[in-house]
């Protein structure tokens, strides 16, 4: 005899083919856990109500946590046969408990008890991308003080523009980051809101209490309009966009560490655990790890527009398209889960080519602005120093040196006076030993931050 | 001469291609204002340090304050000549005041100059839409309370499931947009985060004081590390992403209101001052309108699209591929705007013609689920009942009977005593009533959704 | 020890997360088959250029085989230790061959060899998928046939709009899928030319004999310049994209019979074997097949977005981020290949509710620009007959009666003498039979269209 | 009075919200030239026909001829108020000829109308993008030819792999382009099929004569179904999805020529008149244009992105909804024809820095694996000689030496004889001497090409 939870007033069965294309078991068993535990509140709520007796409930409850276990053991026996993870774990508790299991799905349907199993899943997941990032965030922080001193040439246009300090740059990710994680705690908000006691669509005739399963399952509060509810997937398009701005983050630092790790660049070693060969060529040593991290971007802005394009046009209520969200949910977060973890020791382990750094340091013109700025400080209007420093630059390119190099008296024509204080800014460390604004790669700058941050880490320790 | 903001290194002129190719002028000259608020607060505050005198300060001030004059009254001169918004408002300071116009640009670059410039421009927009979505929430507020008491049938699957109230229904948009509202909350938190002081991407080494501007512009904090500042354009794609949902969310209305205006539904009659006609056929009135609604989703979507490729695997700092944000940003908004513009009137006007759905709405056994959940309250487990009440259905659509006609004794041979309750149930009525539990489309329910909502959006009113 | 493909140059092992991370195993073992059929025209064509000797290239081609049939009768183990199935298979034949095993590699790389199997799979793939599209085809002209007779409204706009044949609506989708077949068939092209012998990404410098290979794996010609290969997804990203063309070609028909199975349109019964029902409602037969189908779609556009991402920005020649490839591939081809299997016999088994059709076919006006089309033919200008048949129609919806209910007298003010001919055009029959034009659905040019198509399919018959 | 081609059958205005929300003409205003083309194509066949008189076609083509030289010498005007293209034309028609002009729109309906143009306007787009696309092709050719013995460092990874000739790097990408222009090809032969007199969705009761106009219009054939014409937009979508792909493809070359023009690869000089500068750092030249090629690709994949979510779950035939469909097709076409515009100056300008280049070449050890290939020459199994020069090139690693430093007694180590033949494959310019596959970099190999292409490029000349 089918198992399905309907089937009353169907003729014939269903075609073979149908079966193993509707099902979602394959990918939605992953939601045991949190089927059951809602399920386990919803049984309790029943007996308060009256509508199971307290030994009904307590059977229930039990008998759930059986199946947990057989599931967790390896002892649970999936079938496509059996549509959903819904259908499956009712299905076993029917078989071991008969007419006492019928009785669970009394004042709910599965359009909300997929949406509950889901804001439960949804809800975790936050919490493991999260504790990620903060990782990562300190193994940012842990590089930055460790390489406090380093100088590194900044860019813009992938052109070298002024000196930074390491240490900044390993902050800019860390505010990236922390944005993402903020992104993440506003989603959870949205996430945090019960469905369950909506039913199918308009609720139910039954005299269930919404407020004790919301307190069992710790949800914030209770969605106060079923229709909403049984159509509503965009705490889920939310949190998979979260995703895509991490991937993102994540897509841009791989792509720079792969340039940084060339024999052009030579910024840094990546270690040998990290990367891998090739099979043809036997001196390769590829970065494959952080290739992966940026095209991987990719599948998460996919499955986003997966998403997208399911709920185009959808009419209320809940339509079956819906179904197909947890494929694009589970890819986007293992995909980020996975670029976390792997991030965090690469960027613990990487080693600064510091000689190869240096050698080149003084390439690139990184002084000019602190120049520029040197001169309005001067009195010379900011626009007219900039065309002079142009020029100055220019004059350099024909002769191969550098700005440090032009005698005093090329200072001198742009403006009296200025040949003599001008070296002390001209050159990598002078010109970044000059910054000084707020926010800037100044190193008091830095160095607040560093502190900063510290302390603010610490207050949330994550694993490292 | 040229007016461009560099050129002192180059030699030779721009290509004119290049110039057409790479100018952003034609789409950001709509940052104007924002542009020059921003430069206004950036000239006080270099007097305030002493980087200008107090005169040049205000000089400056006024002289833009008479340029936006110029371009609110369409007398500014325009042209792809001059890269972009920046370039063109300096270059008439310039050409207006001289040296005193080339020192503005001290201390900043274009780099952080277009960041502020597009988040004062995005706080603003999340303004307009926050204050349009609250209108076409009153809109549907408003329709709920005119229609209190139109039953519909609600749908799963585009299959005719339970009875629900009208309001019930709009309420359900009311928590959509809901969220969306929050989401934007959200995002403008982020937004408002003071950019200006980054420079072009590691800070300056002029005095500047970026607290004195973070408070002319109204930002809740400054950013804390220039190298993100320079590459970060999270803050515009979260705004897009919301704007996307907002568009998903008008699109399912949309195709909604679509399907009940066809002669099949029948279920409302659109104004004709929001129809179109057709060149060929005569007879039709058509709701283009509607249809554009849940197209231009794809717009918003691709947008977003467009904004994610465009980060993929960018380095730090800034790169030229971010000027292509702005384009993505304003077909979104202006698209999000007019639709939410056009919802509103639409909502007000559309007629529900309550004959015509009164008269099939019989059809189709939506007090099927209250039967069955009537049985669960009489003690016949949830699964036997479901299992007895797919049989009556498909006897009913054997007899082409509906529910309430099948004879007391077929409810007898399920249990014993059901056939003399049962009638008290069965009809769209009857089974609409019967609903209670907390968010359903219960009367009680959504009375008190009602009363919950005219409250909370009188406290913010919009023009409504 | 590690049977990895390269390693001589490393120290230490690889993190084995990255292990997990970097694997391609668990969905690249699907090309295990075209995997062992490009190593065995290698291993041939070596021993033809004498790079083995004829024994050699005899045991490594039985050895192949014998894995091949270890997999395919399960008995292979995989290993997600082993990256990727080219490993797997060159490790198993090393196993069972040693030294003779190591030299198959000889002036391939993993580089080429994986884009020769991607291309026997899609090419295979695109046979299926054709042959799939035939099968639809032929339901479709089945239907058309059986149901040459039946006159259904056609909609713009969702509009009822002017009377067509059914057999006109199937011969509709029977061309979109046609060009579906045409895209496939050229990008069949650019998929048939031989990519192995590009080594790494510059060719080798052993003898190999690329034309031999390409006669034994039925390639068309030889990939011209080994960068292009080593760094060219072109042709899976072409076949993606007119799987998503496809997809949505499916999506639009799905939608279409999700409204016709509804009970306000009530134009067709889908059959119950590809129906579902609810958990909670249990009179509800659901069109859930069709409303994955629709949504779907996603899923092939998030891929091919997934792809487009992936590529861009990829400097030459190979980068690993490539390797994300195959599951967007594989996952596309999936949907695809099932919803084409559903769909045909969905197309096959649904009734037309003859009645219910007939009952409402005279509402709205669907011989309305018949008529004005008749005012043409009678020397109206065209602007002026569609407006008078507007206001027609408007005297029609105030007196709540059809076109051809209007006495003579009303068509005689426009025109003298129109009154007289005026109702054989009048009605949904005589509108439709006095259409005339080519490719119209005037019965005679459907017929043409049904002989057309009956030979058409009958010359390339596919399994229907 | 209103110039609606519709609103007979009308009561009151448009709302004028309304009518800025669904006018096209602010874009479709292009298609002006197409339109005026298709209708005087079907004013000649009405008079064929019978339809007109010979003298109303004669006068409505001499009046569409005038309109179209008011419209190019700027005279004539537009306004929101007329929906779209075909109003304009039509309305300036009828103001001219007053009843004549009536009679045009006999026989067709702005659904065809829209398609035909559409179908003329990007059949010549495909010919502009097929052209530029061999003017890249030819200057790509031209630079081979001009650096036909440059060795350059050949990367996967973006590790140094082995040496490729500059010649063979250019012929990859002619490679690239001459499949774009294949699919574009493709393309034309579904764009070339005649739309025009599938008139609303059904086709015509009027004696229209579609041969005539196919000729006319030198269309390939004739639309065979009128539902599919009217709903189809598959040509347009292919179409943007083929300018996708190049887009791609200028992406990656884009990323590669930023980084050969940074400091640290130092490769080529990009011409100034191709760069921009900074407006705060004087002494950057930034690559601004290959930037802006690298991120436009986020343009196209978001523009194919819309269009795709556009026809999802789209019912036949027409819908309003894909009136949107222009703005993607135009802003993508511009995109990518202006990319290709600036991408052939570039490349036929570049200067390559040949000092700086062979400084460098022989880091990476691009010779490794033409030494494995020279040890497998030698008897050494494949397996075995990659384990071999792995270890050298650790050795090398440690004694910071070429593999040509090596003395010939490690080499005797591997194999007794290898030391003596060794020498003549190490290095880099022996490495690349010893190539020989087809296709592969091997000098005589990439002369073959070069001269293949010059034939092929003459053949179809460009502009070049």
């Amino acid at each position: 005899m089918s198992q399905k939870t309907w089937g009353g007033r169907f003729q014939g069965d269903t075609d073979k083919r149908v079966v193993a294309f509707t099902e979602s078991i394959s990918f939605d068993r992953r939601l045991y856990r949190q089927d059951i535990q809602a399920s386990q509140a919803h049984a309790r709520m029943l007996a308060e109500v009256g509508l199971l007796s307290q030994n009904e409930a307590q059977e229930i409850v039990n008998t759930l946590e059986a199946i947990r276990g057989q599931i967790e053991r390896g002892e649970f026996k999936f079938s496509t046969d059996l549509e959903d993870i819904h259908t499956h774990i009712e299905g076993a508790l029917i078989e071991l408990l008969g007419d006492v299991g019928r009785k669970l799905h009394t004042g709910r349907s599965r359009n909300d008890q997929i949406v509950t199993d889901a804001k439960l899943w949804v809800r975790e997941a936050i919490d493991v991308i999260d504790a990620r990032l903060r990782d990562v965030q300190a193994a940012f922080l842990s590089l930055a003080i460790r390489e406090r001193d380093l100088i590194l040439p900044g860019y813009t246009h992938l052109q070298r523009a002024q000196p930074i300090l390491a240490a900044h740059y390993c902050l800019a990710y860390i505010e990236k980051f922390e944005r993402d994680r903020e992104r993440l705690a506003d989603c959870r908000k949205r996430v945090n809101v019960l469905p369950l006691g909506a039913a199918a669509l308009a609720g139910t005739s039954l005299p269930i209490d919404r407020e004790s399963v919301r307190r069992q399952l710790g949800f914030d509060s209770i969605a106060a309009n079923s229709l909403d509810v049984s159509s509503d997937r965009d705490f889920l398009i939310e949190y998979v966009f979260d995703l895509t701005l991490i991937a993102l983050h994540l897509s841009g630092w791989a792509e720079e560490w792969i340039l940084w790790a060339t024999t052009e660049f030579g910024f840094l070693d990546l270690p040998d655990a990290f990367c891998t060969g090739s099979s043809i060529m036997p001196h390769k040593k590829n970065p494959d790890v952080l290739e992966l991290i940026r095209g991987k971007a990719g599948q998460t802005a996919g499955s986003l527009q997966h998403l997208l394009m399911l709920v185009k046009g959808l009419p209320l209520a809940y339509n079956r398209d819906l179904q197909e969200d947890k494929k694009a949910l589970f890819d986007s977060h293992d995909t980020v889960a996975a670029e976390l973890e792997l991030a965090e020791p690469i960027i613990r382990q990487v080693r600064f080519r510091r000689e190869a750094i240096a050698r080149r340091m003084e390439e690139g013109f990184l002084d000019a602005t602190t120049l520029m700025e040197f001169m309005v400080g001067q009195g010379v209007p900011m626009r007219s120093a900039h065309e002079a420093v142009g020029k100055l630059v220019r004059l350099c390119e024909e002769r191969r040196c550098r700005l440090a190099d032009l005698p005093a008296e090329e200072y001198e024509t742009i403006r009296p006076g200025l040949g003599s204080g001008v070296y002390k800014v001209l050159g990598v460390a002078n010109a970044l030993a000059a910054f000084r604004s707020v926010g800037s790669t100044a190193p008091a700058e830095v160095e607040k931050q560093l502190e900063a941050w510290t302390k603010k880490l610490a207050d949330k320790p994550g694993k490292a």
